[in-house]
């Protein structure tokens, strides 16, 4: 089954405590696609880049299988590129500058082919953009959304909107009880599920992640990661590897959710360990399937 | 069979965001005492009150079948008196103030016939205290012990002598990476298993608790609480319930220590939702059954 992604597409100028990239690529979509390529073809991309978004990175998203049909690129424009600093937690960050140049003036068309897509994945990009994309698809069976603290402030409204149309809501702890507005984390998400999606995800980091739907709870437990590199993407990563999860099986029960969950997870804890997208390159299902083994039996008892 | 307990038997001055209470029972041996006491009997009680400890908590702990034997009622001494206030988040905490009283030359003098415990649960104390005690004991099987922030700062060369001597540690995860000196949660705790214990217990509040064993790390949930009423106690009364489950069983293997961190949990969810020792009152092996199970739900994929 087919998966629709849309979000950004960045350079990213990363540095944490350890090293120091420089337009490194990034974006929502870039991590979404690539961690989804390895449970389900294809993935359609939708997104923009400038002129000088370099071509081994166009490369790479063929090499997945990406298909970049609804990928526009804008003659003479720049990528949009985030500059960031890590601090020594690895968790907080501080961003050193945004520039959207292309994404400023982004206007996500879905190509004819992809406007009946049944799973639709909306990356962390500005709500407005995100119904966008929403009034474009007929009638889709399922839609993923992640988003972030920045669009619960300046575009709240808006968000709250794409929250009331779309299935599964992915956020994290801090997020969820910004939206809800709630310092219970338990309340909060119970809050957020009234406000529109059947299905609530919520990342926790280094303390795993939870799935919240109608009365049921499911926790699943973190990797223990020792070395810790990047968490640029993490989330990203997670949201493509639970959707893609979800299509392989064509299965989107609560149970199966919990299964696709921990997929998520397994996906991530390989997206922290490098740098950009270094560490889910070249993953195999052997070696993905061993880490999902690794992670049942430490949550098994 | 037996378990010897050893801690602090306390009236507590307690302030959270919801309410306040005023001399309420409190003390790590306290919750310990009766958390086990839903698993295995007798429970030995090892520790030191004043003349002012009201004869209702010792009518409580008669309640529970706890063996008062080294229980020390000192003559005109007034009990170990703690005072805090719980911050908007339900976790940080001030302390009022910290009335030692008898507790100040407080000699611990394990009963004859409690020398030859094969369990021994040392609750956090002064760890010269823990050393104390372990030079009484005759050659025991299992012995678990508890710490805080304040032992590793004002006593760190005689915590290392404790942990050193025993087989499981049970701390947190701020305390951990304090004991460590070591950031990351993991590398922190797999330093820790190389000064002694076998086993460590990491408890980490709302996000669950982590046991690692030799390579293996088990990772249980948190029960999700929607109305944490008061913390104090959560971590003795967890201690009391994954103590007791290993003496129930008589199984003190990591495969058993798994379910045992489960009872820890259940028990200490039970804790917060009361002031006090209000919430693990009463309970019934029902109650605390069908708790364990909802954690299996939860954890379960």
């Amino acid at each position: 089954m087919s998966l629709l992604v849309v979000g950004s597409i960045a350079l990213d100028d990363v540095e944490t405590p350890k090293a120091k990239v420089e337009g490194a690529l990034g974006g929502s979509n870039t991590f979404i696609s690539i961690a989804a390529s390895y449970f389900t073809k294809p993935i359609h991309m939708v997104g923009v880049v400038g002129e000088d978004f370099p071509k081994e990175h166009i490369d790479l998203f063929n090499k997945y299988d990406i298909n970049l049909e609804g990928l526009q690129i804008i003659k003479g424009g720049k990528t949009f590129r985030w500059g960031g600093v890590y601090l020594e937690n690895f968790i907080d960050r501080d961003t050193n500058y945004t520039d959207l140049n292309v994404f400023e003036n982004f206007n996500p068309v879905i190509p004819e082919s992809q406007k009946k897509s049944k799973v639709v994945l909306l990356g962390n990009i500005d709500p407005v953009l995100q119904l966008n994309v929403l009034e474009q698809i007929e009638n889709p069976e399922l839609v993923i959304c992640d988003t972030m603290n920045l669009w619960i402030n300046i575009r709240n409204q808006e968000l709250k909107e794409v929250i009331n149309k779309i299935d599964v809501l992915i956020i994290n702890d801090s997020e969820a009880k910004m939206l809800a507005d709630e310092n219970n984390l338990i309340k909060a998400a119970k809050m957020i599920l009234k406000t529109g999606p059947k299905y609530l995800i919520i990342k926790k980091g280094e303390h795993g992640a939870m799935l919240f739907h109608n009365e049921d709870i499911f926790s699943a437990p973190a990797f223990p990661i020792e070395e810790l590199h990047d968490p640029t993407g993490a989330g990203d990563t997670f949201a493509g590897g639970f959707a893609g999860y979800l299509l392989k099986t064509g299965d989107i029960t609560y149970e199966n959710m919990k299964t696709a969950v921990v997929y998520g997870s397994v996906l991530a804890s390989f997206s922290v360990e490098q740098f950009s997208t270094g560490g889910i390159e070249d993953l195999t299902e052997g070696k993905i399937n061993e880490r999902f083994e690794a992670f049942k039996k430490m949550a098994q008892f």
